[in-house]
């Protein structure tokens, strides 16, 4: 069998480009066509590799949790002050989410793109948010460890919130052409964070 | 020219109906075949009443918005306490979005589903998140007044809080099986809102 110039890949890479289009457009309108051409291989590449549309999805949809989850936990485990890092964590947020034809979080867009009959999607998701929001419940026990937060401030709950503060923050972002509603979000968390 | 039998209908209880479809597929997914069943009326009814696809999701989101606006106004005007009002409606959205198979905040499913190269959607969807802080606006400076929140608070941060924060929960309540996460985030928001 003849192997094509496109057979040898990097399939993280291009895992990452199937994961641009789906963030962009969303499960349903990310076509196979657009899908191939940005991931730069052939279809039978893709199915070789991948499988179908929908095992590519929840690839791509791994690919950036995983991503994104290691680069919000390394943020937040940096030297210093963890409240510290919990705001530069918010400040980055409110840049990216700011700007003009900003994508959003992908898997809050995922979120509101499945079909809410679609049993196979939500516990994946679910589990994306649970790992979330872990994140944000250790960063937030440190800095009460610190002394930076009040002792009587519930790390669970708060960590819930700054979860979906930032998913909000993220989605509204996406059709947001300033940072107006992303800066007076995370000046609010950060006051509301001290004031528990 | 022949009418059919299902020519006399409600527009507004039809559009109910393929806003129901659009709330819970998407845009993309939703196709002419359900909208069509759910609304119980013909194909040229359809196109003749509301124009093609595109025209009835934007009629549908409106009407969508008018409904949801109206009430959320309506829940936070009613006599007594702002802030109590505030507390109330809060409450009320934990126990919607709590629910299994929680279909979300129709604004923000359809922010995250559209395409963030569609030009059109973007200033529709913006002008309603607009309506929405505004509302949560006059809430808060209502509270303000009546003396039940800090004069120092800021009433715009906190609506535009109150706008990320609700549509978080709206939106990562459509993969939760239970009121765990809006239970936080309520009770953290309506401290922070007191404390502020």
């Amino acid at each position: 069998m003849s192997r094509g110039p496109n057979k040898t890949f990097e399939p993280e890479m291009v895992l990452g480009k199937a994961m641009e289009v789906f963030w962009a457009r969303g499960y349903e309108a990310a076509s196979l066509a657009e899908l191939l051409q940005n991931m730069g291989i052939s279809r039978k590449s893709m199915y070789d590799t991948f499988g179908n549309k929908q095992a590519l999805f929840l690839k791509a949809l791994e690919h950036y949790a995983q991503t994104n989850l290691r680069s919000i936990k390394e943020q937040l485990l940096a030297s210093g002050s963890p409240l510290r890092n919990i705001e530069q964590l918010l400040i980055s947020m409110q840049k990216t989410h700011g700007k003009s034809g900003s994508k959003g979080c992908m898997l809050g867009t995922c979120t509101a793109d499945f079909d809410t009959s679609d049993v196979e999607i939500a516990p994946v998701l679910r589990s994306y948010f649970a790992r979330l929001e872990n994140i944000y419940y250790e960063a937030i026990s440190r800095a009460k460890i610190a002394g930076e937060l009040s002792r009587e401030a519930d790390a669970r709950d708060l960590a819930r919130m700054l979860l979906c503060t930032t998913q909000g923050m993220a989605l509204v972002g996406r059709v947001l052409d300033n940072e107006t509603i992303p800066t007076s979000v995370v000046l609010t968390t950060i006051k509301a964070l001290k004031k528990m």
